[in-house]
């Protein structure tokens, strides 16, 4: 398998997680979203959205965090990273969700660069819309884990919650964001860094790192 | 079953779409968004997020709508959403997640609202903005139809990614969005206009229409 990676990427990050979980083998490809390289056309062609990551895996190419976590689920089933009573599996998916399309979109860095560059917002601006969509994330997500008393984000597994949760945990500390009206949000982060499938995928552990 | 649904929400319309498809009864309770009942304590024990949809179904309160898809298609499999093939289905679920985390959560309302209450953007810039993020993600969904040649966006039987396009289109031709460029997405949007399911999950048609 081959996987079109930043190391910055948080939907990237969130693969890299899930992969090492299920212990398969993968090459990165480094694909540099600064210097717009998702924009080249060899790129365009496997990733028509121009994002990361895409993984190829017996010569297709597989768009979408999300999507690419069920496919690992269902195309490489041992370390299960959802569970098989069907309420559970909707409660997991709806979390990984709630990152991936309430609080993520928001603040990648498409999202960001418009601001700046077609909104001429100031740099407090930005910093004030990222927190905002962080905050009023977390707030939802740390009263779905109320429930938990697992290590991880449901119970004493990794599920693809968590492989959700570290990368957005991982953006908020590096933009400073108060974490602590989200104990428990902070309490699985601690966690889950004690992991080598979640230290190997981290940002500082990727060969494109700078 | 219970919907949590306000008309003109394109992920409530997702979910609507998928309960007709299958041919599963429920009642439609309304959250009036713009008046801001998401917000309410009674509504926010059942989705701490505060976002419609939420489904209840078997005493069980369930959030997000690519969320809810999947767990319609695992309780209630009949008219099946999803194909058997892992490729095919994680092609699939990537154009629905293209749609859920790359168009819609910039558009939609709570972020139309922070442009313009916190950020003053004029009515002008709203509208750029709107438009710019619908026809990135359109020209990408586009390509991704190339290879199809159904009815649907993958072959002659709806999936996933029709719940999710047509709510979608709905919304871009609402906004006077140019379709020009996305012949594929139109001519699918064209056909499911003809089907039942999906004319009776469309806002006109339901019980908080205004």
């Amino acid at each position: 398998m081959k996987l079109y990676s930043y190391f910055r990427s948080s939907a990237a990050y969130r693969v890299r997680i899930a992969l090492n979980l299920k212990g398969l083998d993968y090459a990165t490809q480094a694909v540099h979203l600064v210097k717009n390289e998702q924009q080249q056309a060899e790129y365009s062609v496997l990733n028509p959205s121009q994002l990361v990551p895409t993984l190829i895996d017996e010569e297709q190419s597989l768009l979408q965090s999300l999507s690419i976590l069920e496919y690992l689920e269902e195309r490489y089933p041992a370390t299960a990273l959802l569970p098989k009573n069907l309420i559970e599996r909707a409660k997991i998916r709806a979390f990984a969700q709630a990152i991936a399309c309430d609080i993520h979109p928001l603040n990648n860095l498409r999202v960001l660069k418009y601001l700046q560059d077609e909104l001429s917002l100031t740099n407090e601006q930005k910093s004030q819309w990222y927190q905002h969509w962080i905050l009023e994330g977390f707030k939802s997500l740390e009263v779905q884990l109320q429930r938990s008393n697992g290590q991880f984000c449901f119970g004493n597994s990794a599920t693809i919650a968590d492989c959700c949760l570290i990368p957005q945990v991982y953006n908020a500390k590096r933009f400073k964001v108060d974490l602590s009206p989200s104990p428990k949000i902070e309490s699985i982060y601690q966690h889950c860094l004690t992991i080598p499938a979640f230290l190997h995928a981290a940002p500082e552990q990727q060969p494109d790192w700078e």
